[in-house]
C-alpha cells in the first residue's frame, strides 16, 4: 500500500509506504492500583500538571521552576549540597549517572549484594571497567554496621554501594540499629577508609527516613515513579562535597556523554564555578537577579571612568582594576545568589556573609 | 528550623529539617510558541493524553500500547524492521543508545560533521574508545555522496554517523540529488564497505521525508520533542538488520546497562529469540493470542496422552515428542505472531506462510 509523494518539489524522493500505519483506536488504561515492585500510581495533581505546556530548557521560566525543584529536592534527601538535581531517564538512569561518574577504570567497588539491586549495579560498574568486589547477604536481609566497616576496613574501595529499599525482597536497610547500618557512624567509616558512600534510594526515598547529610551519604538517587508519585522519567539525585571533588578530579572522561554529570551540573548552575553561561545569564538577568548584572554593569563602567577622567594612567593598570572590580562583583554575586555560595566563600576566603 | 520526628516507632532516626523546605508557589508556565533548537510545542491531544493512570511496565494492556507504537514507529522511521522501539530518555540518550552499542572499543567511526550534533558524536564516540575520523563540511553545508563514497572507500570504517537534520544552522541533508546523499545510492556504498549507515533524525523525523529501508539505514534515532510534538523523554529508534547482527556478535558488553540495546529489544519483544519471557507470556495470554497457548498447551497435553495410552514407550521418545510438538508450535506461533516472523521462517527454513 503506497500513500502520497513524501519530497517537497524538486526532491527526488519515493512515495511513503503505509504498511506500518495501522489503525491505533483510542488508548486503552484502565485504572490499577499499582503496589507491586514498578511504578506506583500517580498522584492526580502530577497527572494533571503534565497539561501544562511546554518552555524550551533555557527559557528564564523553566530555570525558575528547576531553582525550585532543586529546593525540594534538596529537602527530599535531606541534603545542603549545591549538587542536587534531577535528571531526564528513568532510575537506571540514575543509577548509571552515578556509578558511570564516580568511578574510574580499574577502581574499586565494595557492592552490598542482597537482591537484584546489587547484581546490577555489579554488572553495571563492570561495563565501566571497575573491580566489582561483592558483599553479599541472604535475599531479605540487609548489612550490619559491624560487618561493613570490616569489609571496608579489608577492602578499602573507592565506593560502596548499599540499597535502601531493595525491591525485590522488600529488605530496608535502616537507620534502626539492630537492622541497618545508615547512619549508624558508616558514613564516617567510609571517610576514614576514602570511601564514597553511595546509597541506591529509589524504591524508599519519601517512603522512609532518608538523611542525606547526616549519614554521610556522599552519593543517592530515587526514580520519581515510587514514593515520589509521579511518572517515570526523572531521576533526582545528589552528590556531596566528596563525590563531586572524584568528579571534578577524574582522570578520564566518564564513558557517557548523556550522563556526564559535570555537564549536567554545569546546566542546573549546582556550583558557581561549574555553571555554565546559559544559566549564569539568565540567574544574573531574571526575576530579582538585575542587581547581580547591575554590579558587573558598574564594575565595567567603573574602569571606562577611570580610563577617561585619570590621566596618564597605563592600560596595564587599568586591566588590573577590572579585573579586582569584576572579582569582588564575583564575591558579592557568589554570596547573594548562589546556593551553598556563603558556606564557599567562608570555606576559601574565611568571608563570613 | 527542624520537624517531626522521621521514624518508626522503635526506630533511632534523627527529626527532619526544613531547611530546603521552601514554599512553592503556584507553578508558573506561561505559553510560548516554540521555533527554537529546542523542544517544540507538544500537541495538545499528547498533553491530555498524560492525564491518563500509570500502568505497570509488565502489564498486559501496556504491552498492547507499546505493540501499537512499535506499529507507528515503523510507518514513521519507514521501516518493516522487527527491531523498532523507543527508550526512556532524551534524543541524546537516542543518540548513546546507538553509539554505545553499535560501537565495540577500536572500531572506527566516520563522522559526518557540518555542526554540533557530528561534534557531540565525536566526543561521546571517543568516550566508547572508539576511534573516530571527521569529514568536515562548513556550518551550514552538507555531504555529497560522491565525497561521502570517498571517504566510505579510504577509511573502511565501521560506522557512518550523518545528522539528517543539522538543528544548529538548519542544514537538512536532503535526497535532492544537488544537496545531500541519503537515498542516492549511500546505503548500496555502506553496504560494500561493509560500514553501518547511522542517521540522526532528531530534529527532522515527522518534518521531512525520511525512508529508513529504501535509504539503507541501518539505524536511525529521533526525539520526542521536535517534530512529534510530545514532550522530551522518549527516543524512537531503529536498528535494521545488520545493525542487529552488529548488536548480537558484540565480544564485549557495551558500556551501559541502562541502554542496552540487547536488554532493551528484548523487553519489547523485537525478535522472537530475544524476547523476554514476561513479553513473550503477555503475548500468549493476552487479547486475541490466547491460541498460541492453546498450541503450547496443546503439545503438553498430546505428549501425556501418548505417554499413557502407548504401552512401553521409552522415556526418550517421549521428550522428543514433545520438543517436535513443540517446535511446531513455535513455528506456527513465530509465522503468526512475531514482526517479521513469516520473513524469519521463510529465510531459516523456506517456509512460506
Amino acid at each position: 500500500m503506497v500513500a502520497a509523494h513524501a519530497g517537497r518539489p524538486g526532491e527526488d524522493v519515493s512515495a511513503v509506504s503505509s504498511e506500518h500505519r495501522g489503525i491505533a483506536g483510542p488508548l486503552q488504561v484502565p485504572s490499577r492500583m499499582l503496589m507491586g515492585p514498578g511504578p506506583s500510581n500517580a498522584h492526580p495533581r502530577v497527572l494533571a500538571a503534565q497539561t501544562l505546556p511546554l518552555l524550551g530548557h533555557m527559557h528564564p521560566s523553566f530555570f525558575k521552576i528547576m531553582d525550585e525543584i532543586q529546593g525540594g529536592l534538596r529537602y527530599l534527601f535531606q541534603t545542603s549540597s549545591p549538587y542536587t538535581l534531577c535528571i531526564s531517564g528513568t532510575g537506571h538512569a540514575g543509577m548509571e549517572a552515578v556509578i558511570a561518574n564516580l568511578l574510574e577504570p580499574g577502581d574499586k567497588i565494595l557492592v552490598g549484594n542482597n537482591g537484584i539491586w546489587g547484581e546490577r549495579v555489579s554488572d553495571m560498574a563492570a561495563r565501566f571497567r571497575a573491580e566489582v568486589v561483592q558483599l553479599r547477604a541472604p535475599a531479605g536481609r540487609t548489612f550490619s554496621t559491624a560487618e561493613l566497616k570490616a569489609a571496608l576496613t579489608q577492602h578499602r574501595p573507592a565506593v560502596l554501594f548499599l540499597v535502601q529499599g531493595e525491591s525485590s525482597t522488600g529488605a530496608h536497610q535502616a537507620r534502626a540499629r539492630a537492622r541497618g547500618a545508615l547512619g549508624d557512624g558508616l558514613g564516617e567509616a567510609c571517610r576514614a577508609a576514602g570511601t564514597l558512600l553511595v546509597v541506591d534510594a529509589v524504591a524508599s526515598l519519601g517512603g522512609v527516613p532518608f538523611l542525606g547529610d547526616e549519614w554521610g551519604v556522599d552519593a543517592a538517587y530515587t526514580g520519581s515513579q515510587k514514593c515520589l508519585s509521579a511518572p517515570p522519567g526523572a531521576a533526582p539525585l545528589f552528590l556531596g562535597e566528596r563525590a563531586l571533588a572524584k568528579l571534578r578530579g577524574r582522570a578520564s572522561k566518564p564513558a557517557t556523554y548523556n550522563l556526564d554529570l559535570n555537564l549536567i551540573g554545569d546546566y542546573w548552575g549546582c556550583t558557581f564555578f561549574l555553571m555554565g553561561p546559559s544559566k549564569q545569564f539568565s540567574n544574573m538577568t531574571s526575576g530579582g537577579r538585575w542587581a547581580a548584572s547591575l554590579v558587573y554593569v558598574g564594575a565595567i563602567v567603573a574602569t571606562l571612568v577611570i580610563a577617561f577622567t585619570v590621566k596618564g594612567i597605563p592600560g596595564g593598570v587599568l586591566v588590573i582594576v577590572m579585573i579586582v572590580l569584576q572579582f569582588i562583583a564575583a564575591l558579592w554575586y557568589c554570596a547573594t545568589y548562589v546556593p551553598g555560595g556563603p558556606e564557599l566563600l567562608a570555606k576559601c576566603f574565611g568571608i563570613k556573609t
